[in-house]
């Protein structure tokens, strides 16, 4: 049976739940806890070396890591991964974007505020996240008016990718009131079946 | 035929023009001045509305963007990307690791240092980069005392994400002599068939 080592309240382990879910995959779910440093003992590095979360054990042994990268492992012969190459490749395009500028921004600021409850000597950076998280949720507005889902009319893994920290936005002190089109996006992903809320703890 | 926006000084452009020199894939290059705010036009936004480059138009209009994700699109049924499911995973996972653990803190002093001159208004900023890039050299040269190129003995798309920003890491104050097995990868890739070096200006 598969492993994933993650934390429950960690949106980059939240997509693989998500996965899971949606196409029912028996698995066993392993918490691990960042703010003790579980990622960095030397057992841990054994599997990732990049000592972050999510990491998946599969049936072989063999480890993979990047929540993203999971995903598109997972999803691969499913419907929540197109088959053409220019639709895998947009799948990637909007995952990309997530790591690249959508995380960084609004899930750090989550992270600075709701794990390590804003401490002064990071809130300058806490307010510096916001320009470039409200960016992020710009593009993906606009992108929205037009698109059911971020590939049409189907649901796939950039919805997932960017669902995960997304809906949990106002945790990071990102108002998401403005953002129509995001808000309904969230009630078509919510109602996919097999659809579960984030948990509100690690266990 | 393809039309890649891109500045021939970026490492996530020069990706680009990496693997089509090595798929010998005709395309048309169009250079784009970061630094002058060629990718904030309302023109440039109607491709890509993240303002990013490297953007491909494909021969049916359409547009591509995030580089990892281009690559993988022309990538597909090549040998710079393997075929088995775990594999194409792994590819992703180092692609990732590149944008999320790499990118940020080698190409971003890069750009600090050698794009802007190091203006003393972001010298905390360039100097708070080393510790991560560094962290990230540091999987990277452990991965490679054990393998060839990032998936075994063949060069796939995830070398070339981590050779486009790493072999100019020095440009962000990066000292890569102590990296040994990334001096002996970077000897390996330079001797794939069709190599070309970064050129030295934007035209």
């Amino acid at each position: 049976m598969y492993k994933v080592y993650g934390d429950m309240l960690s949106g980059n382990c939240y997509k693989i739940k998500l996965l899971m879910q949606f196409l029912d995959i028996s698995h066993q779910w392993i918490p691990v806890d960042i703010l003790a440093s579980e990622t960095h003992t030397e057992a841990f590095k054994q599997m990732n070396p990049n000592t972050r979360i999510p990491v998946v054990e599969l049936d072989d042994g063999n480890y993979l890591w990047e929540s993203n990268a999971i995903l598109n492992y997972f999803a691969e012969g499913t419907d929540f991964l197109p088959s053409t190459k220019y639709e895998r490749a947009k799948v990637l395009q909007w995952q990309f974007f997530e790591q690249y500028s959508h995380e960084p921004y609004i899930a750090t600021a989550r992270y600075i505020n709701k794990y390590l409850g804003l401490p002064q000597a990071r809130e300058a950076e806490y307010h510096a996240k916001q320009a470039g998280g409200h960016k992020a949720l710009a593009v993906m507005e606009q992108h929205l008016a037009d698109n059911q889902f971020f590939l049409g009319a189907n649901a796939t893994i950039a919805d997932i990718s960017l669902y995960a920290y997304t809906h949990v936005a106002h945790e990071g002190g990102f108002d998401l009131s403005e953002y129509a089109n995001i808000q309904r996006w969230f009630k078509d992903f919510e109602s996919i079946p097999g659809y579960i809320k984030m948990a509100r703890e690690n266990a």
